[in-house]
């Protein structure tokens, strides 16, 4: 028991090590790193093009597009918005590392961009226990994941910057309780910014893209 | 690189030990067991509960509920409902195995039962690799997650004797292409049953009840 506990600690000081050096390496080029989660489906590129969409081009974004497997819809979809994207295709595991993330940094053409996007894999679990050597933290929720989520998924929610609650458009449709869900954030996270959005509508995509333009500059 | 893989097959063929001794048990009691597989919010609860609602009295339910976290929101709905229920928690682990449900097993009346329910940890990608002793698996998706999900995570569909697409009551209200996602269910999976539903208004729930009920006697 002791052993596995050892060999758990020796890949994260590892994974940590390579987090720091992708930090270094986004900093050398000032670029702001943004690591985003969410649960399958909660809407990661709907929500990637409509901030390209608001950001750009005052803002040059680049995506690194985390799949389990090798299709290339969102990394399709990232460059049709005009943004240089790369896939990194897990090969079935279930959430990115540093050293994934360092293999694709020098595939993107940095000294271009201002801020870089990782759309890690839909997951709520794993992706939050790996740094990726990102600068901030934004999980996306969605409305008909149910307002419960914070309390049945806490790890995720502890370390962000910012929590993004997509499909608001649906709020007449669905049986949602959103201060039961902020309750849940809060109490996991009294700092994190909220913002309800919609990519369907558009509603509260500009309060999202404000704060981003300030973390970026 | 060699050592790596020879202790991830170590742990599967444990994992797939221990999965035959809990199938013995269940068989050994007349129990037929059910692992239900999701994404966070495509409505597993929901689903056992609808389903607990068209297939008691006449056949005895049990649950087994996976979490990753220490709240007992879900062992709690499934209790007042009338079955008993006994909660894994995983400690922040990504899946149920073997193991776990070893470890379950002997807390469920199982003489007294014809169904056991497993609700495994919502996750699209890890469940999918472990296998639990269960008869059958079931992935439930729904309709707000998209329609190119089977395309995506793909190998959780492989295995699974059923899909449940909850959530049909949305349809008018979001932009799903029906088609496209069976049709990459069928690419994994030509055999697996399909049965859209929605715990909301009940719809298409007899139809899954009716399949259950001819796998369970």
């Amino acid at each position: 028991m002791s052993k596995t506990i050892s060999i758990v600690e020796d890949i994260m000081s590892a994974n940590d090590q390579l987090a720091a050096q992708n930090r270094a390496q986004l900093d050398a080029h000032g670029v702001f790193g943004l690591n985003i989660m969410a649960s399958p489906g909660a809407g990661k590129t709907s929500t990637i093009l409509r901030t390209i969409e608001a950001i750009t081009p005052a803002l040059r974004v680049g995506v690194v597009e985390g799949d389990t497997a090798a299709v290339t819809i969102d990394a399709d979809k990232v460059s049709a918005a005009g943004c240089p994207a790369v896939q990194i295709n897990t090969g079935g595991s279930c959430h990115l590392d540093a050293v994934m993330l360092a293999k694709a940094l020098p595939q993107m053409p940095l000294d271009e961009l201002d801020l870089l996007i990782v759309e890690n894999v839909g997951n709520l679990i794993c992706p939050g226990a790996f740094h990726l050597g990102t600068h901030a933290n934004v999980v996306i929720a969605s409305v008909p994941e149910g307002d419960d989520k914070p309390y049945k998924y806490p790890n995720i929610y502890r370390n962000i910057d910012a929590l993004v609650l997509n499909k608001v458009d649906l709020r007449p449709y669905i049986d949602f309780d959103q201060e039961y869900f902020e309750r849940g954030i809060r109490l996991l996270n009294p700092n994190a910014a909220i913002f309800p959005i919609s990519c369907k509508t558009g509603e509260g995509i500009e309060a999202w893209a404000d704060w981003l333009r300030a973390k970026v500059k």
